[in-house]
């Protein structure tokens, strides 16, 4: 590979920005690992347009179909121009770089037949999951000789900022988010990072890359974040546990498990020491064992970081070397077989009558689950109600579920009802 | 790239039984990741000869030079027959893969040479550094765009498993030392773990591969582990600290330092929390801010994975396309001008007659070294001594040694002194 490697930047925000600021300060850093130079040629903006050296583009589809380029880097975000970008990019037989997790996680079949079709092209996404953490370099070359069992992950900054702090500050979950707003660790509209479904996004593409699924999306269990109350988090840290936005995919038999919700993760666990807007992804994986990587989730440097790194795998030609997970058939995992410890808390009527924490375990017994730890403090805590703890011992997701429902059939003893997944190191 | 990929394999130890193991128990999780086969037709043994389908070389030097394969992968360890397998491998135009440190450190120069006269030859080496931490990879190609700053690393597992120890258990240095070599953590001869030089071999590499300086070795600063006693670990814990054997390599402005030492690691730190034979390396680095990479250092599993990836890189011939870091001119820190915090324990005779301490405070200004901390305990610690410990403001090393040269000479006021770095995360 030599001469120019000519780049269109569709996208000019704080990452586009940033990638473009690196391409030009720094072109030895650049052309020393790529082997060759490298430039952006082309750009496109929308809203305020910086005055770079290439041509502008209006409209980042244009700049896909019209301007003479090798790659283009997609840094737009959502999923419908984007998807316009990318089909024209890979139809033209031109290389797509992209950070764009929603379009990968949304349009992944439609994409991999694009490929298909355009056997020169190719698809660099290292930017879309974890930030600065080289997380599909390590997954797709570093471990390629593994056999994934499981990967634990946090891969939502703002859900696991959120987390962090509520656990931290004990302030309530419209206050931190508020603030999460103010800092710029939130949008203004945060669904997607509250919801789950931004880590479900990224979970989506690293079970596609561990496992060979070919629609990861549709098979993830995904809760939000904004269920947990204050006082959660002060019970969390009773039982020596912190709160994480935790994204997992894992091999269990000949069924894979694929869940991004909340789980209480006991100190020492790897993940419990990754807080803010931190990302991590830990991996078990014959034979290696285990690794584990961390790093910042977002932010501009990080992100141009990985999208660097796709520039140069491209300049050297690595990139078109890289040889595609066949799709592999597993059954998913039945959400009820899961097993785990479970965080339950019940609210009871203040006006506690003898009884209750007997009726309440009889209702346990009866979906056959073990009480490893059980707490009830004396003084009453919101409203009327008193909080009663019960951590299980390893249990199906099933029986919590029946037994949830069970319960809450029942107000006069239980108010309300939250559980939550403990994360085990141990499994 | 078609067609089998036919190693040779030198050394069928741990490691080397399980590489084989892996490629004969699971040929299609390499072949998918490969896109080809890949087979091991000659092995080479010293001692205990398995039962291999392939050719058998008695001599490993005698395999790289006749055996008709694409790759040496060589595994046997030591210096000197690494290197004729090394050199066979390389003149013949094949391509090496190694785990071997010692040899990559101590001779690399004449391995660049050598591929330099063999342009068709290439060398991997993932397996050398971290065990299976895809550090190489990570740092090679998934922060190739980045501009790295500082390395801060956990690179000998032997080393922090004894310091680990010793900090959970209170035992001194000989009988953890001893209990590491009845459970297969450390060598019959421990010298190189001991010592940093093991540590100091790998840093050798990541520090050419980070930095493009040519002969790294011979800049390292490597003092060993077995200078601290077992009131050491219980005032860093006083202090909130952790002991960790580092191996750090940063830029400082346009010099580089190097170094293998114990030092004092704050609870907080990411590598506090790396304990027992985990390695992990923490990079500071432009754009990325920072990445924090962690996982077992050494065993049969970890270091087979880390061998496989090469293997695989080389099969899908993403290997060849590898781009050298060029040499750079890096002048080298006068390690009199490092700056750090310190941890100074000074042993104070019994007989503690007035103004011992002014006379200490008295050296310590001399030297402009400024106290953050300073703790005498009123009890008698070993022999006749009380100890006195100084945590001292960010300080020049320079200033230590002559504050440690000056007190050395007065053994009235101390009959002892201990000065370690405290590897503060801010920096």
């Amino acid at each position: 590979m030599s001469g120019l490697l000519r780049l269109g930047l569709c996208g000019v925000g704080t990452v586009g920005g940033e990638v473009h600021r690196q391409l030009t300060e720094h072109p030895d850093t650049l052309a020393e690992a790529a082997g060759r130079p490298v430039e952006i040629v082309a750009y496109s903006a929308r809203g305020k347009r910086p005055e770079y050296r290439a041509e502008y583009f209006a409209d980042a589809a244009e700049l896909a179909q019209q301007a003479d380029v090798d790659a283009v880097v997609e840094l737009i975000g959502g999923v419908d121009v984007a998807f316009d970008v990318a089909r024209s990019t890979l139809a033209a037989g031109r290389h797509l770089i992209t950070a764009n997790k929603a379009l990968l996680a949304e349009r992944g079949g439609e994409i991999n037949t694009l490929l298909r079709q355009n056997p020169g092209a190719w698809i660099g996404f290292e930017a879309a999951i974890g930030g600065g953490i080289p997380v599909v370099k390590c997954l797709g070359e570093g471990l390629a000789g593994n056999r994934i069992r499981k990967l634990s992950c946090i891969l939502n900054g703002t859900s696991n900022y959120i987390l962090s702090e509520m656990f931290d500050s004990g302030a309530d979950f419209g206050s931190v988010l508020k603030q999460a707003q103010e800092l710029g660790y939130a949008e203004a509209d945060p669904t997607l990072d509250i919801s789950g479904g931004d880590a479900a996004h990224k979970l989506a593409i690293l079970a596609s890359m561990a496992f060979g699924i070919a629609e990861p999306l549709r098979c993830i269990t995904c809760e939000g974040i904004d269920t947990l109350s204050v006082r959660d988090f002060r019970f969390a840290r009773q039982l020596n546990c912190r709160i994480r936005p935790l994204a997992v995919a894992e091999r269990i038999g000949d069924a894979c498990d694929l869940r991004a919700h909340v789980a209480l993760v006991p100190e020492g666990h790897a993940l419990a020491g990754i807080g803010g807007v931190m990302n991590a992804v830990h991996i078990q994986a014959d034979p290696v064992g285990e690794v584990f990587l961390s790093g910042p989730g977002a932010g501009a440097g990080a992100t141009a970081s990985a999208v660097l790194a796709d520039i140069i795998d491209l300049a050297t030609g690595r990139a078109r070397l890289q040889v595609p997970k066949r799709n592999a058939d597993f059954a998913l995992l039945d959400a009820g077989l899961r097993e785990s410890t479970f965080y339950l808390r019940l609210d009871i009527p203040e006006r506690n009558r003898p009884g209750i924490i007997a009726e309440i375990t009889a209702l346990l017994t009866e979906q056959q689950i073990s009480i490893r730890e059980l707490i009830q403090h004396g003084e009453c805590d919101v409203a009327d109600h008193i909080p009663l703890l019960v951590l299980t011992d390893p249990t199906r997701e099933g029986a919590v579920r029946a037994f949830a429902e069970a319960v809450r059939a029942r107000s006069d003893i239980c108010r309300e009802l939250l559980w939550l997944r403990v994360e085990d190191e141990a499994r």
